[in-house]
């Protein structure tokens, strides 16, 4: 690992805290703080101040890369292109569970665990892309990150509000790249367990770990099937007090769940854990889980594989969904696709001689 | 209904029997009747032949649809064009389960049962995108549907051997259109149990039905959740003899299942239903079931709503798949592709950029 020199700026934490949030703020020094973040950078200095681990420079870069104006969008492509040989130089991991399953003090435990040791500077992000809705679960549990959002070798990002699942993946996996080049070695990328999110996140991680709760009742549901699949490992919070032994029967379940799927292409058998984000039981067996998987799978070089084989997924992930938002977005061939629909559906055309008359539409 | 006469060609039931193969047959009359066969007929002739119900007919038009000949799918086109407004009036039912249910032998039996009532005419198609390589599940059970491939009022194919499950599909759902029009009113589409086909049939039939066979530990496992939600209806076959009281366990299994599930956007609630295939106990159990289906959402009006969805969904499918082949097919974005893939897993660029570097290039 290179060493990034800190930035001593004492507003840092303070910079971090205020995510993309453009509302004026009560806080004192922020208003001060205001001038400062206004500032415009070059390329070239942007560049130069995330090589030397300058958080409120990340940060900026970071808003750069989230805005939707097509003049940050040229100027975070050429940030990210000076970045990208001096990123994946960290450890990705992906974190889902339902609401409630306790993500964000997890990861305030997890957190303060790897911050003891002073080479690891530990970055959050998270996709959400409900978050223009519910302004983000990172933002919203901000205060349940307490210790986390302070510390020194901490930087938190609430989950970009873009649209799309699509455009919001994108930006996560771009702000990877600048965090990576800012020296940060562990990147932790949270998302809720609903809908697509978690095929997004597990496509950007290096270990995509499940919070499962003991004693909901839904363990090892067809529901959880498609997740756990995608589990590398599997922890059970909550892990306290009169919860031990439900917690116990559930890793049980969960052990005995995770024999009938196939083993997973890494050659890893998913491990199922027990701990107490709160009273912080078990953090150490975690994270040296998440240590053996790295080096089991940098070993037999399914580490380099699966990033490379996520690199390609997302270029033609990208194609595929721009080709078709250039498709649909066209005014012409949404005027031509209303009057096309009408015709299919009152059988004067079929659906296919439409699809061809709309695609020959766009060529001309 | 419009009456359709029937073809009293002889070779009738010889020539729907040979489906698509090109081969050379040692069959006598196939002989003679390869003259016949080559003879082309124009566009009118064709649509002509296929409303009065000429089966020979019919089966070439087919046989147009589903080749990969530019020249044959022109023709192809038109013909559907102009048998589209003759289209739709008929119950398309889907039948899946997984191989040794006792798919061909059921159809045979429900075929002969349909046959019974004079009004009624049975086309049996199939989709099975493996086909290629198996020759096709029909084609090989052809021996299994003995009764069927010889009844005057019946029409059975193979599924088209195209390469993609795109393609056949397509093939499938323009054939409907022509057995429609040449006056089948009742459609079976049988798929095997595997992979994505189920969808595919699923989005063009009115009834979805699934064969289940009791006892074989397989009810309700995670496997089939997504198949079972599909269902209309599930039939449990092989409920005969000593095997009766495992059916009735699998049945009352079924139904609990199906409890799990939402209550389908249809309003109409899957039945589970025994039957013996073999010994042909419960298949008018079976018919009574899907008219009472037809009935109630050709009442509640979802009937037809989800007609039109299919058409819709068709289109759009459609016109996404194409605008990724003609992407893809282009040999000057493969050339470039490479290149790109290598400079993406070499940190040179990031999948974004050169997502956008490929894009950009097929605009110039």
């Amino acid at each position: 690992m290179t060493e990034h020199p800190e930035n001593d700026n004492q507003y840092q934490s303070l910079q971090v805290n205020q995510g993309t949030s453009d509302k004026p703020t009560v806080n004192p020094y922020l208003k001060n703080f205001k001038k400062f973040k206004k500032k415009t950078y070059t390329v070239d200095e942007y560049v130069d101040g995330i090589l030397t681990g300058d958080i409120s420079i990340l940060s900026q870069a970071v808003t750069m890369v989230e805005s939707s104006k097509p003049e940050h969008q040229a100027i975070a492509d050429q940030i990210i292109e000076k970045c990208l040989p001096y990123s994946g130089k960290s450890i990705r991991i992906g974190l889902t569970g339902v609401p409630g399953a306790g993500k964000s003090t997890s990861i305030d435990s997890f957190g303060m665990f790897l911050l003891k040791d002073p080479k690891i500077k530990l970055a959050v992000l998270a996709i959400d892309p409900s978050s223009e809705v519910s302004k983000g679960s990172i933002l919203g549990d901000k205060t349940r990150m307490e210790r986390l959002s302070i510390a020194k070798n901490a930087f938190i990002r609430p989950s970009p509000s873009a649209g799309s699942l699509g455009g919001v993946a994108r930006k996560t996996r771009e702000t990877i790249i600048l965090c990576e080049a800012a020296g940060f070695n562990r990147i932790i990328i949270e998302t809720v367990g609903v809908g697509q999110s978690e095929t997004a996140v597990h496509s950007m991680v290096d270990f995509f770990l499940l919070i499962q709760l003991a004693g909901t009742g839904d363990e090892l549901q067809g529901i959880k099937r498609g997740i756990m699949e995608m589990a590398d490992g599997i922890i059970i919070n909550k892990a306290d007090g009169d919860n031990v032994e439900k917690a116990k029967l559930a890793q049980a379940h969960f052990r005995n769940g995770l024999h009938l799927f196939p083993m997973p292409e890494s050659g890893w058998s998913p491990e199922v854990l027990l701990y107490s984000g709160y009273y912080e039981y078990g953090i150490e067996e975690i994270w040296n889980m998440v240590q053996r998987y790295v080096d089991f799978t940098q070993k037999n070089g399914y580490f380099d594989y699966r990033r490379n084989e996520q690199s390609k997924y997302w270029m033609y992930e990208t194609i595929d969904e721009q080709l078709k938002s250039r498709f649909y977005n066209n005014p012409k061939i949404q005027e031509l696709l209303k009057t096309l629909e009408k015709q299919v559906l009152q059988s004067q055309m079929s659906s296919f001689a439409a699809a061809k008359r709309a695609l020959d539409s766009a060529d001309s």
